[in-house]
Order: C-alpha cells, then structure tokens, then sequence
C-alpha cells in the first residue's frame, strides 16, 4: 500500500460544516435516499471514498445516476469537499461514518457498492474490518433494491484473493475478474490518484464484479 | 510461459507400448474404474499431467488414494513412463487421450480433478480449449461420485482470472484462493519442475479451490 501524505488542511473543521455536499444526518434518510437526490435515479455508493477522486468523476461522467461516498476521517473528506465546491453536482452527497454503520443508513434502494484499494487489514485478527469479509457482506444485504452488486478495484493480491473466496462463498457470483486491469481495460475505467499512482510504478491493478440476487 | 525444451526420446513408442502404467483401452472401464485398482479407495485425475512430476509425487505420497493422469502427448507422456519404470506404483495409471473425451472415460466415479499449469489458450477464439471453460465444465459434470473438486494453479493471470469468473458463473464456489502460493503456502504443496523453474524466477503461482454440490 502506498501511504499518499496529506497536508493538514487549514479551516478543515469549517469546511466540513459549511458544505452542503455532506449530509450530517444520514440516519434520517434510512428508505428515502430518493428524496436526497430528489429523482428516481439508481443510487451507487462508494465505501471509503478517500479524497473523492473516483466518485466525484464516476458523478461528472453519468448525471443519470445519484452516488453517495462514504468516508469515515475528515482528514481525507475534507479533500473531497474542497474539490466539489468547484463543482454543481447534483446527483453527489458525502456521508462521515465508520463503514459498518452502513445497514443504518439504506433500506433497499441502492443499485451497486463500489470499493476501491481498500484497506487490506492484513491480520488475520483484523478480517472483520476488510470491507468484503462476511461480517460486511452480511451488513450489504439489506441495502440492495434489486440485484446485489459490488465492484471492487485492489493493488493489493491477499485482499483480491480473500475477497473472490469470501463473496463466493457467501453466494455471489464473480465476473469480468482481471488480475491486470491495465492489460485487460474495461469500457470507462476510472481511475483516482491512487490508481495511477500504483499503474505508474507497475503494481498491477485487480478488479472484479460480484452478484447476487435478492 | 516457460516451454521447457525435451530432447526426443529414443524408442519412443516401444516404451510407451510395453508400459503396464498406461492404460490403452480407457473407454472400457468407463463406470468401472474401481477394478482397474482393485480396491474401493478414492480416485483423482490430473488433466494435462506433462511429464507427471505432479501426480507422481502425488502417488508416491498417498497410497490410499488413487491417481489417474491424463496426457495427449507422447512426447511427454513417454518421460513418465520412465520415471515410473523406477518405482512399484499400484494406486497410479496414465492414459493418452485428448482430454475432451473424458466423459467418455468416467461415470460418478472420481473424486477430484487437478489443473495444473494448463495452456492458457490466450486468443478468445480457442477458448472452449481452457480446460475451465464452462464446454470442459459440462464435460466434469457426470465425472464426480459425490461434491465436484477442482484444483487449480497456474502461472498464467489471465487463466487464472478466466477460471475465477467461468467456475464461479457455472455454480461452483471458490476457496483457498491465493494469487501468491509461496507467500500462502498450502500444507503438502507438491510442485513439478516447471512449478519451481517458476518460483525460481520469481513469477507468482495462482492457487485456487472450487466446490459444487453434485
């Protein structure tokens, strides 16, 4: 994993209040994230979003679509912010909440998580904290409206195997899987500063799509 | 793709002729394979064996079970045979078949299969010819006497992500995954020649496990 350093950032606490891109009580929304967006649109949600980079681009690319980032530190969600104040998207909100708080926030109404170079949590004591291990996918059923979907992108080969291992065994089915991700493209691939970071030092990258139905 | 390079064995023929380790007439035993070992212990068969240095050892290891290795090429098979002309192995035979009739040569009678170090058969056009496609899958289906096993490694990323998605897309569920063996190694790993001239040159060797239910 590359550590990418972040500079403290000045006002970080101001600018976390003051955005209106954060929703501060995502509780309160639990079954009616379409009155958020105030559209039918299907609802993608990013878990650890880190500075935003992927998500911000995935909601310029395609308005027809509502996104919601997740992201736990305000050290990095500030980052996300002060790039959307630069920005009118619409069709983006952030929530600042610990991951597995998550089956409080949705009730059947999102289309497809995406997890992007999570954490690995190499410890074999730390598993429950990987964003696919059991504990998580269990907390991922009850958000779905319709088919269960998760994309995942990883550098890091432990993580990629143990994801493939547990979704499969928690019934998704795996697809469009490349351990190389930069000599197998997919259509629209986007790629966040971490991304590239990783492709310019030639760490291949590993991506998979897992379903399930409901 | 490492090719290792074989010299051309002298009296080729004669030897894979008069060797009591192949089994010519594989089609007849079809339902019956118990007989050809004389006992009741479980059957495995590696498709693609080479040179057997993997089902040997294998066989030499375990001899309450049995093995079956199945080879086209005489080329190869012939270097088997002669490693086998120096031991006493009942629990292990070899037949010279393209592995596409295999279901033409077992019956609900076999354990677990083996896939070691497949071709790749990297053009999209030859890829019914990857002993995962879902053509060689169906073919598997009528093989197993209880849960299908199928026991991958490979050198080859692309093949590997290819079984990942075509075994999972065709119901099996996938365990013991790993994208690193020697940083994840398995208890009683056994590695050919061609497993350890890999290793040796640092390339990373894919493991995978995949289960269905008969």
């Amino acid at each position: 994993m590359i550590i990418l350093r972040l500079k403290n950032v000045k006002n970080k606490d101001e600018i976390i209040t003051r955005t209106n891109y954060i929703i501060f009580n995502p509780f309160d929304y639990y079954g009616k994230w379409n009155s958020v967006f105030n559209n039918k649109n299907k609802i993608e949600v990013e878990i650890g979003m880190g500075k935003g980079d992927f998500i911000i681009q995935m909601a310029k690319q395609n308005k027809d679509v509502n996104y919601v980032g997740i992201e736990m530190y305000d050290s990095v969600i500030v980052r996300a912010v002060q790039k959307l104040e630069e920005e009118k998207l619409d069709n983006l909100k952030l929530i600042k909440i610990d991951a597995n708080k998550i089956d409080k926030i949705f009730n059947k109404e999102i289309d497809k998580i995406y997890l992007n170079f999570s954490d690995p949590w190499p410890k074999k004591r730390h598993e429950k904290r990987r964003l696919t291990s059991s504990f998580f996918l269990k907390k991922y059923d009850n958000l779905f409206k319709n088919e269960k979907k998760i994309i995942q992108k990883t550098d890091n080969i432990n993580l990629f195997a143990y994801s493939i291992e547990s979704l499969s065994t928690y019934g998704y089915t795996l697809k469009n899987v490349t351990l190389d991700l930069y000599n197998n493209m997919i259509e629209g691939n986007v790629a966040s500063e971490y991304e590239r970071k990783f492709h310019d030092k030639n760490v291949k990258i590993c991506r998979l799509e897992a379903y399930k139905n409901n």
